[in-house]
């Protein structure tokens, strides 16, 4: 992956030409920034890890596996963000202090023993393509920081034909785990647009969501097991599906982002390569009526694999389609099924009556090809605008069915109110591409113009923007997680006596506070005992 | 419900003469037992309820509402399993040293508030359906024990059509929240076999799963969003469908078992009273090929609603039918199917075209029908059973699919031994009656000649199956909860780690350790602030 970008550098786009000519009329006068900073003149903030740190983790991992060369600091240095890219391109960054690579869960149990012996923070570096903070190098009060780099923890460690499971190591791909798994006819089915780069263990910390989700359903629920390391003790967990034996404490670890301990395995149920798929797209006069028969489907159910619905703005640009951006200036809000399985036709017939009933009008296979063909280079399509000049990115959130509409009205507002005060035009686009019976995410994409300040412009509006989403009823996060960023709302979102919870079990786990320290928890992150002088 | 048995006293059954005439043929002799005690003949324990506690708690909650009285406490003494049903045939009885009745949460609130301060233990009291041991009156160490009855708690507080999600008072029966439902047009189709008597909160609590879970999952996943009293402070959770921000907090008081607090409100997702129902019953060879045809229905997906497997001993004797017990002495294994919804047709058709393929042949409507007329009889027959001196009970588990035909011959060994150890003959059935794509649960019923010891002998053979269970690689529950008699297992389950989590949890929600205590937990229960002195 590029180390200040998105991806695979060959894959990199040049902005269409399609694109260049839009934007002006957009978000008015773009000025080109200065160019980012090369990798050979960043200047790191020291690394606090000392020759001793190097030679006892060394003596565990080998010396290549504990690195402290400025490149792989800085690979680690944070997620992928727009505010993580732009700190990329600062000519004084941040890092971690060392990077270290385990190459199995005994490595990553000795790891955190000798980090908590030493006063060293963790942080668990899967895909690196958190884009909420999740791998800031936060010290913690700690002594150093380090990354733990579960790249070379990756593979098919079982897999069960009859029960249809598999075991992957924390570290494996989205791209290397369904290569595994189509060996045995196998998928997992999990798409989500960090695929290329995520980890299984990525997956899971951070509660991931794929575009197959009204398929298979949202990683949650793909996981039927874990293993963790936590600086005081192992636990495996999912002995069975359908147990009632107490509390389900694989979903305190799903979505806890390293602050308990490193997830080392993940059991997740597998289904058949699917035999079929067929695809269908929609056009509605506008997005509360596609979002009508959006609900239509997905409580009557047994439905599409795929099912998405661009705003008015989104199908306007057909960003929905990387590809064609800027090609089709298209009207009404637009909708993409697709469907896989062994009864797709079925399932088809089923879906396009009731859109059809909703409002609809089929506009063929075309738009969907599309969007299946370029559904995973919209980040590309990121590293371009931020060299234009133009400011890109991305947040997400979800409510039920009732609330939608107002959510969507009050984000949208919050985003180009915040812009606008920030002497900024922006563009704001959304799309609803996870739905549940009770409810459905939205995913909003802004534009605007870059500014010299626009880390800290985008840092107030973000603000705005939370504050929008837990008035309106919404959640912080559907599927990009709570990291650092999102941290100040989680107590909007679960409570007081919420945090009091997630803090006594990160006193219990991890008394020293070495694990992810300020991130999930933020403020309520609890004091660490040795700070606390116990 | 009767106070020593199942039921509505006016349902009880007499034994049909076909199992009188049958049960020496399985067991061989059986005596007729001491008859049970009267109500009014029951010696309780002595309440160390003060008249000051008395006069406390009714000034928040009404004279009425502060229950001394023997009836009253003796109908709170325990659950439903059949040591439950044999402690209360018996003259001298240990039961909680009062009851109350909040009216709703904010009572709830301040109950827990004055027990913590009183030193008084608080057993969450349902509809008294625990068949674990979750409502024994346990002090744990304090100066008392109040069972806290939420039967006044009963109603519908919020219905929102569009998102097709509705709230419920947690004291709120199934019977009652399914009439409340209909006369929106909707239903929650959770139907355990406890449905008449048991609340919506205990089936959350208690991580329920009901008869139609094929259709529409177990309660777990029909919960949306619950509130939740705790001596240190109230939470409410789930904003959202499909939220990430952070570890999933429902999933920790789904299955808590009153260890935390009181679930008060829960919050679930209903869908429209099936337009259509239909239903198919088939027979096999034996039980392994009726399971292999159930997985092959499980991981395919859009199945029936309903799907049962009987094993060749269940299916001999047709309790399976209660109604038709000792009847026809079907051979091979059975299985029953229904479906309901709006496409019941399809669906019939695609699960008969799996479960012809794997070599079974359909029986008609017939055997369906039966079970699905008296599907909430067997526990009336329990009663008639243990008066004519049978001893009759049941037990369950599930593991994945790769597991369950050994997980079946471990129980049922574990079972048959157990008896013979103990001289008696016993009778084991066993049905599949949850399906998930990775594994399926076991449920298992035993008859054996009661005997004056049942009570020791039955302890011994239920810590015997429970090892059974952990080493085949079961779960010691799928549905029944941990209560008090699975405790002993859940280190087993979810390893020293988990059981520090649950404790730190608990110590935290409550520090004085009132709430249920010795549940879930057991001798891993933390000791509470008080008794360690802090």
């Amino acid at each position: 992956m590029r180390w200040n970008g998105w991806g695979d550098p060959d894959r990199a786009a040049e902005l269409p030409f399609a694109v260049r000519s839009l934007l002006p009329l957009l978000l008015g006068r773009i000025r080109r920034p200065e160019p980012a900073v090369a990798l050979a003149d960043v200047r790191l903030s020291p690394s606090a890890f000392t020759s001793e740190d190097a030679d006892v983790f060394a003596a565990v991992l080998g010396v290549d596996q504990v690195r402290t060369d400025a490149e792989s600091r800085v690979r680690h240095a944070g997620g992928r963000s727009t505010p993580d890219l732009l700190r990329r391109r600062d000519a004084v960054q941040a890092a971690p202090d060392a990077v270290l690579q385990p190459r199995d869960h005994d490595e990553v149990v000795v790891c955190l023993r000798l980090a908590a012996e030493r006063d060293i923070a963790v942080i668990p570096f899967g895909g690196g393509t958190s884009v909420v903070g999740a791998l800031d190098p936060e010290r913690g009060g700690h002594r150093a920081v380090v990354s733990l780099d579960l790249g070379r923890m990756s593979g098919l460690l079982g897999y069960d034909a009859v029960s249809a499971e598999a075991v992957l190591a924390a570290g494996t791909t989205g791209p290397e785990a369904e290569r595994l798994l189509a060996q045995h006819g196998m998928e997992l089915g999990h798409y989500p647009q960090s695929f290329r780069f995520a980890t299984i263990g990525g997956f899971a910390a951070a509660r991931s969501s794929g575009q197959n989700s009204a398929g298979y359903g949202r990683f949650d629920t793909m996981v039927t097991g874990i293993r963790v390391a936590t600086p005081t003790g192992d636990i495996e967990l999912g002995r069975s599906p359908g147990s009632a034996a107490g509390p389900d404490l694989v979903r305190l670890f799903l979505g806890s982002e390293g602050i308990y301990g490193v997830i080392t395995e993940v059991r997740v149920r597998v289904h058949p390569v699917p035999v079929e798929r067929v695809m269908e797209s929609w056009a509605f006069a506008d997005f509360a009526t596609g979002a009508a028969a959006l609900r239509a489907v997905a409580q009557l159910g047994n439905g599409p694999t795929v099912i998405r619905l661009s705003d008015e703005a989104e199908t306007s640009v057909s960003l929905a389609q990387v590809g064609k951006i800027g090609k089709a200036l298209a009207r009404g809000a637009s909708v993409v099924t697709v469907f896989e399985g062994d009864d797709v036709a079925a399932r088809r017939a089923r879906t396009a009556g009731l859109l059809q009933a909703a409002g609809g009008t089929s506009s063929g296979e075309g738009p969907s090809e599309d969007w299946l063909r370029t559904r995973f280079d919209g980040p590309y399509l990121r590293d371009a605008l931020l060299d234009a000049g133009v400011f890109c990115e991305t947040l997400e959130t979800a409510t039920t069915w009732s609330r939608l509409e107002g959510l969507r009205e009050a984000v949208t507002r919050a985003l180009k109110s915040g812009f606008a005060d920030a002497g900024r035009k922006a563009f704001v686009m959304c799309h609803v591409s996870h739905v549940y019976p009770t409810g459905a995410s939205l995913y909003f994409t802004v534009l605007a113009p870059l500014g010299a300040d626009a880390l800290a412009a985008w840092d107030g509006i973000k603000h705005r923007v939370g504050d929008a989403i837990m008035a309106a009823g919404g959640t912080i996060s559907h599927h990009h997680a709570v990291g650092r960023d999102h941290a100040p709302w989680l107590g909007e979102e679960i409570g007081e006596t919420g945090l009091r919870i997630l803090a006594a079990v990160k006193r219990e786990l991890d008394p020293e506070g070495i694990m992810n320290p300020g991130a999930v928890l933020g403020a309520a992150t609890p004091v660490p005992a040795r700070a606390a002088g116990a």
